[in-house]
Order: structure tokens, then sequence, then C-alpha cells
């Protein structure tokens, strides 16, 4: 106070004038001069009175805002919102607007919305859903890519514990920790991997050893480089040597190492790509190692893949996959990315746990035990090799009755009687069948073709006979993906069902596919006539339990209305029905917050 | 300037705080110092990934605002708001919360808000829908209130031409602007004056004249007061005599007065209520007129009930009804305030024109011609005449089918076969029956009963045959209020059509109402079954015409809606599946943002 006592009148003059322009300034901005358009027209109901009389009240009238805006600048405060009578939400208000708090508008409407830049700007992005739907490629073909498929990656998901080293495929923990084939994720794996074949470049490929064969032959593809010598280090005790191997027509190498030594190893130094693949025939025991840089502090991990039939394991820094015996000549071919991860996240859970480790250099591949090796390469994708793990495996795996049983019981809801392990899927016959139709595609071999036609067979019964046929109202049939009792109804995976047997019926010809094309047809007749039922008018339910078992709809999330969407896409563009372009349309429009029309 | 410069130090130190303290108060208030609360969970997905593979992106996440919210200050601020990649409003921020303008969440989630008084405090109100849903007076019966009927005026409705002179009962131009007796509406007219005579207090009567037989004697109510002898004007070449009627064993007034005079006219000045009542028998031609002031500038109207069968006319402040010849005894019973604003409101198109005008008084009432009058009263409510009115115009206009024929063509929309002049209603003969019984049940005239039971000759009908027989997927037979080609399966109409039925089955017997019973009973079973199908998991839909066409389902707006929920407490409470409770339950949730689950 002293101080300011001591000013001289001008000074204080000085001051007060500044005062009173930051008051001016603060004062003008908090008020926001512009006042906001108070857009508020009162909903006008559509046709007020109907025939009979609906409402108590007789004129039901939208509330609306009163129009009392206030001329002058609009003030910004806050004001209690009373929502539906039962809690208060704090507002803003600015003359007749009032603003919801965002926090709330998420989780009563289930919308989504973030804080995003753009040009700089930040902006706020509104979502009614958090799905996109792709463009369906028209017209579908039974050799082309598998609706979206090109954009799954199944290895990569927390409900796959990892990719069989004796099978190729992934094992799923979906329904269970302890892990079991899935036809359905083995099918998808193959589909994807199939797809992504055709929608992506060839992959860049770096051969390592070929024993001598020269650049890119054998099963390797030809636009990497080496010389197909590898640079090799055998110790003490070990011996690494290059032999004619008459059934392959081939050289090979040949290596002896003691477990307990250190192996003969092939220098990698890696840094671009993790999918290893090798030609390898074991006499008694060994191991192929892989050791890597991984990006968590340049750790050193190793994965071994052994002779044995361990499906995972994980000491320390060292991860085990059995691969089987191998006593015969075969391809192995491993994604170090995958495998390093779900041995890393290993759990006794459905999920494998989350971790961001990834391999940052493969420093080099060790043999131990006695065999032969071939055709070491190092490569981005290798595509072909899980497309064709997955439709060997259906092929190895159908059983006599011309499906894929499911080894683990699955209860699909409250009030749904348990489905015993060995039940049968329509889904997992029909996207077996798409695998298996596109294997015998390229490959020509009639047995991916009878495989597809046999799995035609669970169509034919109903699920108390071990089928997949249910019935809607003793009229329509389905394909239910879920087998259970009462029926469910599941859409999408009656629609994988539908375009499986389009594929078999597409591919067999007249005679051959005459069974799948009567399935097909069938199905869609019943598809067509219940398509309506699935609409919700604001999004599609999943199933029509609440049909069968007289409770609430189970709503579909959104991830699985696109799904919806995008399979009716596929088929629209296969079958000409309005139908089908109709609900496409309105129900693209529900991931915007479209909705169906009121009376 | 120069006074300033003038000031004392002191004084503009004085000054220069309260400036201070100014852009203090200000800031603060600008900036909101108190941190709004991120209340940002991000949506956690309930079994995240399901059995097959539904989304391309493997693990949809929810966006979320990111959790940046700064320490300091908030900051308010506009923020462009994209909606769905498609357009932009305009928001509020601070901090890490956005605003959204309730203009803009109103339209696009179709709910509804204003700003009211609240303890002298202004609040926003928020809600989901604009109807509410009525509490059931448990349980329901056959001689009780209906449903929540005593809350509706069917009168009061625009597209109420008027209340019929001849027949006592509303007349429709619900689908076409000519007027016709619509029976649902005439049965609904019928059942809210029984709800309202069961649950308003019994009306003031105010007894003008008896013709000597003293106080609220014969049809009147006995609560009034009056000496039962009417203060008459009389002029000239009329007469106004007291004379014995034979058939009614009671005094009455008869006049005689040439159309071209004055007419003979008994003052009522009655400031309170507006229903006049007389019994009236002409011989010849005749009228009786009651001029009233109303609230239009006090304006005198005249309301003429003339003994010819004109619905309704209007010239300057003449308002016309017919009455009919009325050459025996009959009670009139007339509602002014509906007559005045029926008359000032008459237009040639489907709905009578806004009118804000009331009787504030009934001066007198006229009668020329020649007839008898007897019983004059005015009283505030008659709601027994409207009910008789009602259930006896359903005696009168049964057909020999059992039906009350719609006499307008009907196309319930795209897709449907149009209704032809004629067809029945299953909800117009529940509700008949709803009357009908209740008639029955207070006069104990077997007439009431017969007519009752004869109404449910349609139900065991196909359309085709004339009947409101449907079956959904030929298995559940539904009672079409709408028996188009294909079936529409309304729901509200249906529900009416099983309380008709229910009222008919518990008064008529098991012998009588065998086949009631039977109807009843295989309706509420498909009921039962195929309620879910109305259900879209946030509302409900009005009908199957999705299903039936293969279109987009037809929503309900609210006010069906809780129409629905009325009607399945109703039957709730006389039938304890538990189904019912709980879709009671969930679909109120609905009125309040409630949604099923998604998967």
């Amino acid at each position: 106070m002293r101080c300011l006592a001591r000013l001289s009148s001008k000074a204080l003059l000085v001051l007060c004038l500044l005062l009173a322009l930051l008051s001016l300034l603060l004062w003008s901005r908090c008020s926001q001069n512009s006042p906001i358009p108070p857009d508020f027209p009162a909903e006008r109901r559509g046709n007020a009175a109907e025939e009979e009389e609906a409402s108590p009240r007789d004129a039901p009238k939208s509330p609306g805002i009163p129009g009392s805006a206030s001329k002058g600048a609009l003030k910004y405060e806050e004001i209690d919102c009373v929502i539906n009578e039962e809690h208060t939400v704090k507002g803003r208000r600015e003359g007749s607007e009032v603003f919801l708090p965002f926090s709330w508008v998420e989780k009563y409407f289930q919308v989504y919305g973030r804080i995003a830049q753009s040009d700089g700007n930040e902006r706020f992005e509104f979502s009614h859903s958090y799905s996109k739907v792709y463009a369906q490629r028209a017209p579908y073909r039974p050799d082309g890519v598998f609706m979206s498929f090109e954009g799954y990656n199944v290895e990569v998901r927390d409900r796959v514990k990892c990719i069989s080293g004796v099978e190729g495929v992934p094992v799923s923990t979906q329904w269970g920790p302890q892990g079991y084939f899935y036809p359905i994720q083995i099918a998808q794996y193959g589909l994807s991997h199939y797809s992504k074949n055709l929608t992506e470049r060839p992959p860049h490929v770096q051969v390592y050893e070929t024993a001598g064969d020269g650049n890119g032959d054998g099963n390797g593809n030809g636009n990497g480089n080496g010389n197909g010598n590898g640079d090799w280090t055998v110790p003490k005790g070990c011996s690494l040597t290059t032999v004619w191997d008459k059934s392959r027509l081939s050289g090979v190498k040949q290596f002896s190492c003691p477990e307990s030594s250190e192996g003969v190893s092939l220098e990698l130094n890696n840094a671009r790509d993790f999918i290893v693949s090798f030609d390898l025939k074991f006499q008694g025991n060994g191991s192929i190692s892989v050791v890597l840089e991984s990006s968590e502090r340049n750790q050193l991990f190793t994965v071994h893949y052994v002779s044995d039939t361990q499906l995972i394991a994980l000491r320390q820094r060292h991860i085990f996959y059995g691969i089987g015996a191998r006593s015969d000549w075969s391809t192995v071919t491993r994604d170090l990315l995958t495998d390093l991860r779900k041995g890393v996240g290993l759990s006794n859970t459905k999920a494998v746990k989350q971790t961001k480790i990834l391999p940052k250099r493969l420093l080099r591949l060790v043999a131990k035990g006695r065999g032969f090796l071939d055709n070491v390469t190092v490569s981005a994708t290798a595509h072909g090799a899980a497309f064709f793990a997955a439709s060997r495996w259906l092929l190895r795996n159908q059983d006599e009755r011309g499906g894929w049983p499911i080894a683990v019981a699955r209860k699909l809801g409250d009030g749904f009687k348990s489905l015993e392990p060995g039940w049968y899927s329509a889904m997992a016959q029909g996207q077996a069948m798409s695998t298996l139709v596109r294997a015998y595609l390229l490959t020509k071999e009639p047995a991916f073709l009878g495989a597809a036609l046999r799995a035609t067979a669970p169509f034919k019964l109903p699920p108390e006979r071990g089928g997949v046929r249910a019935a809607f109202m003793e009229r329509h049939e389905w394909y239910e993906e879920y087998p259970t009792s009462p029926s469910s109804f599941v859409l999408n995976g009656f629609m994988y069902a539908l375009i499986g047997l389009y594929d078999l019926k597409e591919t067999a010809g007249e005679r051959l596919g005459r069974e799948a094309r009567l399935l097909y047809e069938r199905g869609m007749a019943s598809l067509k006539a219940m398509l309506p039922l699935f609409d919700t008018g604001s999004g599609s339910v999943y199933d029509l339990r609440h049909f069968t078992l007289g409770t609430a709809p189970n709503l579909a999330r959104w991830d699985y209305h696109t799904t919806h969407i995008n399979q009716l896409q596929l088929l629209a563009s296969v079958d000409d029905a309005p139908l089908f372009k109709e609900f496409v349309k309105r129900w693209k429009s529900y991931l915007r917050g479209g909705r169906a029309k009121h009376n």
C-alpha cells in the first residue's frame, strides 16, 4: 500500500485506465457478443391424429424452448439440466440455447466423440458409431477376395493363443483358456491371408540358404536376393554338409549337432522382415531356433521350434513351439512377430496378455539335433503358406459326417440349452467351404472340392440329429451358427453359411453343385423373408432370441451391424433383389444416426 | 479526463482497487475456475471378441476424449463439432469437456427439452419422450374404468366434425372430410364418458323446468336445485301450458309457437355449466334453441336444435344441428361448449378449425313450433347420456353379420391393398364389445349383451371373407384392426380387440361366453408369442408391415408406445404371465432413454 500511496496521480490514472480496459475485455469475452441463432424449431409430428386414439392427452405437444431469446449480449452461464425427471447434469446456457455436456451425451445416447486436430485447429469429431462399412468389389466371386477379410488379422487377436507349430493354424481360447482348434477361426485365418494375398503387393523375400541351388528356386519366391549359400557358424562337435536329396532333386544342408551344443547357426541379420521359412526333415529329435533382438531394450529372445508336440511354452526369454516329428520333408513358415508376442503374452486365461514387444532384428537361425534344412528365407508376408495351412487343416479334420465338430461346449445365453462338445456350426461349414473352394480353384486338387461338397451334409439335418438346419415357424429354413434349442437364428453366421454355399454351387458345376444350389436358394429365400425381423429401425439385432425366448432383443453392436451390411453388400452383388439394396442403404444410414420413420 | 485529473490520489487508488476487483471477478467468472470433472470413461465393450469375427478392425476402440484436461483455469470457447463427417455445428468447449447445442441434440436424437421455472430458478428439463404412462388400477374389470380413457376427450378432437344431433354420437372426418360415423370413435366416446363417470364427482345440476313435478324427478339427477317451474316468456301468438302426459305419468310443458315468432323462452342465465338437457316431443316441425353469451367479446350465439336431419350448419352467429323428427318422447342432451366450438370451427376439410371461443353464459332456451318439453336442466357433465348415446348407436348400427361396417375406404400405406368401404375392424368390434358389456352390466338389458356376443362373428372369418382374423405364419391367430392384404398386424388394435373379448367372456358366463373365451385365449397366446417382434430395443413398432411388405419397420411414435404399455399393464392385471410384466418394465424404460443390451 505504501508504494501505491507514493505513486503520482498520473500513474494511478494510467493504472485505472488499464484496469478499466481489462475489465471491458473480460466482459466482452465473457458474454460472447454475437448471439447464437436460436435454431429451435419445435418438432412437428407427422400425422398428428391417427384413426383410433392412442393418446390419453389428445394433442401431445413437443415442448420446445420458448422463443424468448434476449436481443442483447448473451450471457454464458451454468444451468441445471434435469434428465427425465431423474437426475441432473450441469449444462451451459446462452440465451435460449442450452448446451449439454458431451460426457453425458456420450453415455446417454451411446455415441462417440473426441477432440481432434484438423489443419492445425482443434475440432470435435462426433460419430454415431465406431464402425466403417467397406466398399464391395462388384461382383463377388468364389476365387476373389472374401468380403473385407483382407483387413482381418486373425493371429493378432488376444483370443488366439498362438499359431500351432504342428498344424500351422491358430489355436483359440475363445470359449475356454485351454486352447482348441476352432474351425471358424481357422477358416477365417485362411480366408484373410487368401484375401491379403490378392490385395497386397508380393512381399520382399531374402533367401539365405538354398544349398547351392542358386537364387529363389524350389519353394521360394523369386524376387529376393542372396546367393543361396548361407553364412554358417559350425561349432566344435557339430557338422554341416551339403548333400543331394533324391526325393527333392536338390541339394540340401545336413546338420548334426548335440542338443547340448550351441548348434549350427545361420547368420540372418534381418531388421526388415520377420517371417522365417525353411524346408525341414529331422532325423530323430531336433530343433530350429531363431535368435532375435526385440524392441524391449534390445533384449535377445530365442524362439525354438522343437520336434515335439507341446503347443507353446515360455521360460525366461526362450519361447518354445512344438512342430512335431517332421521326419519327412515339410516347410515350416513362422511369423516371428506373432510367435514372439504370443510367447511373451502367454497366460492361463482366455486372453493373451497385452504386450508392445516387437522383433527388431532377426539375428540368426540355429539348428540342433540331426536333420536336413533347405530354402531358408525371410520375408515380409507368407499369405499363401497361412492359407494352405488352414485349407489343409480343414481337409485333415473334417469328420465322417462332413462336419468340423467344435470341441468346446457353448451356451449362447440364458434360456438356451448348452451345445455339447462336438456340435457343428453352419458358419464353420460355410466358411470352410469358402476356404476349400479357393484352395481347389488354386490347386485343382479334387480333395478340396470333395471336402467342400461333403460339408453340406449337416445342412440337411436338424439340430436334434446333429445338423444345423432350423426352420423359422416351420416354414423358412435357416442354417444355424449355433444349432441351439430353441433356435437362435444368428444373422451373420447364416449369411456366412450362404456365402459358402454360393462359393460351392458356383464352383462345383450343375451336377456336383446341385445340393449346394438348392440349399443356397432355400436359404436366400429365408433371408429375404426374414431380414426385416432383424431391423430395429435404428440398427439391427444379432439374432432372434427375443422371439424364441420371449426376451429383450439382443441388439447387434456396431461391428456386427457393419458385418451385416458388408455381407448384404456382398449378396447384393450376386443377387439383384431390390430388398438387399434397400436394406444396405437403410442400415448404412443407421451408422450415421438415421432412423426409420415413426407413424 | 479533466474531472479524473482533478481527483485526489486517494480517490484514484480506491478506483484502481475497485477496477482490479472487477477484473478479478470477471476473470474468475469467465474461466470457471472449478474444472468440470472430465467424466469420460471410454465405453467398455461387453464381450469384446465374439466367437466368429465380426469386425475387420480387430479391436474397435471407443475413441473417447484424450484426457489432456489442463490443470489451470478452463477457457470457454467455441468449437466446431463435425457430425458423422457430414456437417458442422457450433459447440462450446471448456478444457476437455465439449458442450453440444440442444437445438442440434433435439433434432438429431428426436428428444425434447425446454427451459422451465422451478422454485424461482430456471432449469432445463430434458425428456426422452413426450408421453406418460398411466398407473393401472389393479385388476382391470369389465365394469370398471376402461384403461386410461377417463383422460380422453373424444369430442374435442379436431377430427370430430361434431356430435350428431340425431344420433348423439361423434361424426368423424378422420379419413375424409365428408363426415361419417366411425364405430371406433363412437365406442371410445362411450368408454371415455363411462370412465369419467366413475372417476369424477357427480356434477352440479341446475333444474329449470319439471312442469310442476318438483325437484329433480324423472330423468334428472337429484342433487341440483330449482323449483321445477321455469321463468318463461311467452310472446304474443305463442302459447305455453302445463299438461298431464299419460305415457310419462308426469306434468309436461306444451308449447305452440309459429316458426316466424320469437318463440317461448325459458330464462337460464347460467354462467357455471354448459350442458343442457331436456325431454322433448315435437308435434310436427319445431326447434329448441339455446342463446348464449360467448367469450368472444361477449357476442351472442344461438345454437338451434331443429326437427330435421341436417348434420351441422353455421350462418353468422347461428349454429344449426338437426335432431330428427322427435315425434316421440326422447331426451336431448347437448354440450354447448362442444356445439359452439364445432359450429364456429366448421370447415370443409378433415379438421375442425381451431378456435378459442367458449360459452360464457347460457342465457335462455327458446322453443318454436309445436310440442312438449319437460325436465330442462343445465349441468357440468352428462357422462351417462354420452355413454348411452354411444351404446345405443352401436345397438342400432350393428349389421346382420355382427359387424360395424366402416363406411370409408382406407389405405394403410404403400404396398397394402385399399380396404373398400364396408370393412370391419377387430378394434371396432372389440371396443364395441367393451362398451356394450358395460351398458349391459348397468342396465341388464339383454340386447346389449346379445349385440356384444354377435360381434365375435367377424373374428371367425379371414379378411377375404369379410372377417378380421389373420394368422402370423399360418400359426398365430391375430385380430386385425385393418384386415389388409398382406396382413398388417397392428399391435394396439389387436390388444383393444383382446380387451373387448376379455370383457365379453368375463360377463357372458361359461356357456354364452364360450366363443369369446376361445378367441381371447387364442389371441392371448398369439400376443405372448409375437410381442417380442414389436420390440425394437429402444421403442416399439406399430405393426409388422416391415415383415409382410419387406420394408423398414414402422416405428410407433411415443403416444402409441405408451398406449402399448397401458394396454399391456391392463392385460398384466388379468393375466399373470411374467412376459407382460417384463415387457411393461422394459418398454417403460425406453421412455426414459433405456435400451436393450447389445451383444
